[in-house]
């Protein structure tokens, strides 16, 4: 026992000391909240988090999410104390070009990081999402997940909590590192170790407040936390800057660097430079279950006019019988967005977050690190709750799959709060990303179906009401590509729509064919990429091109469509957004297109202007 | 007592009567969602929500938000039953053109309505906000917040819940209508009002469990609530649908009108159509106190290089001397925004919210909903955790005055997780606001003031880093302007920037000259609204327009820039967009900058190779 103690120690003293090295040297970072956490990592790689450091994509591994992303030099420390990193990777700390970043992500060069993370408050989300998976695929494994005070504060952690004591999820350890000092002085409860133990408890967890500086103590606490049949935890109650007197508990050394004439004095009260190497323990073996029986039927038929939303829920529900990875997540709408067809189809991949779109979107990233195809939906309006979430989702190259319903003032009498207006932009203006918007059941089915394989974040837009039927079963719908619905040689103008718009560029078109004028129409079901070589050639050979869409002018498919004309050369031409630029109230769907501007009849009223004009 | 025992059952039963008739007319909304709450409002209304029908915007009033905003038809019975709107007006429910919205919003129809809810788990926030304001002001009033037990799954409860209990906010009552049943079925907790009873108590609230029918444990938990000297969370025990035997505790009902041929057995049950009026108990007479003390100095004068954050703290503390409605918002990041120097300032007009900005913003939008003029500051990429608090601050007419630090990738070290990518592209979608990004400190100084005035949504982007003085102390930056930094009748090139990348531009046109080409330069302070005149000017005078900007190249400033171009009619020129494309990591702002292309050098080279191939 005497020798594990001076391990641990050590290692932790190792850990503070390497922390210390390469943020000096980096001249920035945060060495003090690294030196809180050390023997909470030392004593959990180096005798309970079960991990084959040359597999660390195996699924048998337990899993470590860092949440408090900012102690990022304690987990690189911890990276090369495994023999995961060399020191000489780990002092490259926040250069250039370096894969060992001022905050953790999962770049191809650190496959033992599985999420990205320094917004606070998403790790414990992302960790419930991994302990879904282990129990989905029958894992042994356990995932622990290491809080920083100040974090506590984002009310997205005891979203977590709550969703993870719900669905009694035992594999789930929360480590709390109480250091007393957030960013800029104490935080609301200092060293309170008993307000966020009362708080935890109250949600169903089973808790334990230690020392965290005490490795026997931490050593016990992880026993005790292994062996629960609830999700545990443990509040650490630590020192920011433990070790050495003059950071130690001291106030003004958030995310700063020892200065270099400081560093030796610092290394020196540590004990010096150590390179001690730890094999964490390995995990049992273990082979994943196949989940749901797999059946072969047809992709779901539908040649009348549905919901587009309607289409999704029953294209998920039908892939649920060809991909055992795919797994569903819901918010409590899916009654609206139709997830509730995957209940029905396999409900053990069907997981109900309830009304915690930020919960539902980490469970996803979480979910889907560990190989999991996963689908979340909500309406659109709502999805910009999880705004922050997919953001750090894009930056963990996570593949999420999102849906938002209700699209637009097309909702009708429920009001602005229920209307996305604001969703493409959102979801355009993330790196890599994909926005889909189907405006017909057929196509609903092949993209829905084309998202379970594309990387990256891709959004589908759906729509509340039912719209005609206008593609085939065969018809095909590559993302990137476009849909010229009619055209000629001589085009006087072209109209370019998406989802519900687009049915409305067909009947303006048909509008404006009786009096002579001939208009193109363009289905821009791949908002992003966008079909720039077809809306070039619009441009070029009809030299108006009006763009209706149901959201509001900034960053939707107006903005995209612009944005793809001017990158393919010099513009001639005129562009015309319709769109939604005031505030809607509540009435039916036609009547708030009309308000909006953005129907058959405005569309046509445009057009006839502008052909006029030219 | 008996007589009043009468009244409260009586106008719940018409609360309940209203509710239904005015969904069965409309054809959809939440009736049964209206009928559990109905006698939670009936005795608030009539006994002790102490409230100025005719003076609705009286700082002596208490405040009711309704955080389950579908219940609106029992608010909308409700402003009926005081005297607020007719029965015609009711029976308008979710008609085009009806301020009688689907979810409630404060319509100038409506000033009896403080915030538009509706998106959940918001509303707490806002009555904080409110409660703050009451003490801020001396005010006697108290905020009354009526909370779904569904929505109770939203984390930013009880982040809001954290705050009031550490802010000590002693009057604000949260009353939860535990209807067991939630959008497609029963919540996760159903009728267990112990389980929040000891999440609200563990955060240390003062609580009470009561029968949500039972008018006499209304009353005297209302009572209680009142002498509380901490914040009380009422937890009501309710049905769905109460009172009506086919509707009470019925799953399938969520959502659904009464259909017109159960409509009149509804009602029967419930009584029959009543009119029952009632008067609130009235407002203390109150004068709201005059905080701070205020000085007449001069504005900052800032003539070196500054980092724009550090302008917008200086200039924020400057102008607490001379606006008293002046408050001011910290998510625990004030030495990074420097709000802290309005903590120095006039620290009782600072308010410490920690790490928690959906908190934030909705305290923001409960503030300026009682006059307050509110600014709340983070690192802009975690704004985006705010993105649906914002969104509904829109619908909620709110002014809020939003600023976001440590814009783009020129943050440098810290990587990607704290960079601001998306934040134009989130802040410019929003309906009708206004986004804002100086380069310099001069600019600052005059934006942050304008903000003061500016009505609806206003975004402030600043940066990490000093920049250089480039307007004098007595420059004018009017919103919607911009500034031609260097212009010529002969220009080959215009260079597009806002913030660091204007500098680029400057240093890209100095690089060009050496050349003999000409570059104009133009300073989009004012990213919305654009100055769609002087870039117009711009394209028909050179013909080629680059616009550099440290931000996706979706939603931000490049986009604005063709939006504007579009506007102004007939395209013909190019216009190429610099943005950043790929995932950044860490490096120093420089090469971070060079690495995204949208430095002085890559700025230049476009230029270069567009004028040559001209």
């Amino acid at each position: 026992m005497d020798d594990r103690i001076q391990l641990w120690n050590d290692l932790a003293a190792q850990i503070a000391v390497d922390s210390i090295r390469c943020t000096t040297k980096a001249g920035s970072g945060h060495p003090t909240s690294s030196m809180s956490c050390a023997h909470l990592l030392s004593v959990l790689y180096t005798s309970h988090l079960r991990y084959d450091v040359a597999d660390p994509e195996s699924l048998a591994n337990d899993r470590f999410v860092l949440s408090k992303g900012h102690a990022a030099p304690a987990l690189y420390a911890v990276l090369k104390a495994i023999g995961a990193i060399s020191d000489d990777q780990l002092m490259s700390l926040r250069e250039f070009g370096s894969p060992i970043q001022g905050h953790p992500a999962p770049v191809p060069e650190l496959p033992w990081i599985d999420v990205a993370t320094g917004s606070l408050g998403q790790g414990l989300a992302m960790g419930l999402g991994m302990a879904f998976a282990m129990r989905l695929d029958g894992a042994p494994g356990r995932v622990w997940v290491l809080l920083g005070d100040s974090e506590a504060a984002e009310g997205s952690v005891w979203e977590a909590v709550e969703a993870a004591a719900f669905h009694e999820v035992d594999n789930l350890v929360a480590l709390l590192d109480l250091n007393r000092l957030g960013q800029r002085g104490p935080t609301m409860h200092e060293w309170q170790a008993d307000a966020f133990a009362r708080r935890a408890q109250a949600y169903g967890w089973h808790t334990l407040e230690i020392d965290g500086h005490d490795v026997e103590a931490i050593d016990a606490a992880y026993a005790e936390a292994s062996a629960a049949d609830r999700p545990t935890f443990i509040v650490a109650r630590t020192e920011k800057g433990h070790g050495v007197s003059f950071l130690s508990n001291q106030e003004g050394w958030h995310g700063k660097a020892v200065p270099a004439d400081q560093e030796g004095a610092a290394i020196e009260e540590l004990g010096g430079i150590r390179s001690i190497a730890v094999v964490p323990p390995q995990p049992e073996e273990f082979k994943p279950m196949m989940l749901g029986e797999l059946h072969a039927e047809n992709p779901p038929l539908i040649d009348g006019p549905v919901a587009t939303r309607k289409a999704f829920g029953s294209t998920l529900a039908w892939l649920t019988g060809h991909r055992p990875d795919l797994v569903v997540l819901d918010g409590e709408v899916g009654n609206s967005t139709y997830t509730e067809d995957v209940e029905v189809a396999a409900p053990e991949r069907f997981i109900e977050l309830y009304i915690a779109e930020q919960t539902m979107v980490g469970v996803q990233i979480g979910l889907q690190a560990l190989g999991k195809t996963a689908f979340a939906a909500s309406f659109g309006a709502f999805m910009t709750r999880a705004a922050d979430f997919v953001r750090m989702g894009s930056i963990s190259r996570a593949n999420l799959r999102l849906c938002g319903s209700h699209a637009g003032v097309s909702i009708g009498e429920d009001g602005p709060s229920q209307m996305a207006l604001e969703d493409l932009s959102l979801f355009r203006a993330l790196h890599g990303s994909t926005v889909l918007y189907p405006s017909d059941g057929a196509a609903t089915v092949k993209l829905v179906t084309e998202m379970c394989d594309l990387e990256g974040i891709s959004y589908l837009r759906t729509t509340r009401e039912a719209t005609p039927a206008l593609y085939g079963p065969d018809e095909g719908f590559p993302v990137g590509g476009s849909k010229t619905l009619s055209a000629s040689e001589h085009d006087d103008v072209t109209l370019v729509g998406a989802g519900v718009t687009l049915h409305a560029c067909i009947e303006a078109a048909a509008a404006l064919a009786n009096e002579g004028i001939t208009a193109r129409v363009i289905d821009c079901y791949s908002v992003k990429p966008i079909d720039a070589s077809a809306l070039r050639s619009a441009l070029d050979e009809t030299r108006i091109v009006i763009v209706a869409e149901d959201h509001r002018p900034e960053g939707g498919l107006g903005d995209a469509v612009l944005d793809a004309l001017a990158s393919t050369g010099l513009l001639e031409g005129t562009v015309i957004k319709l769109a939604v630029t005031d505030m809607p109230g509540s009435g039916t769907a036609a009547q708030m297109r009309a308000w909006a501007g953005i129907d058959a009849s405005a569309i046509a009223e445009r057009a006839r202007t502008a052909v006029s004009r030219r």
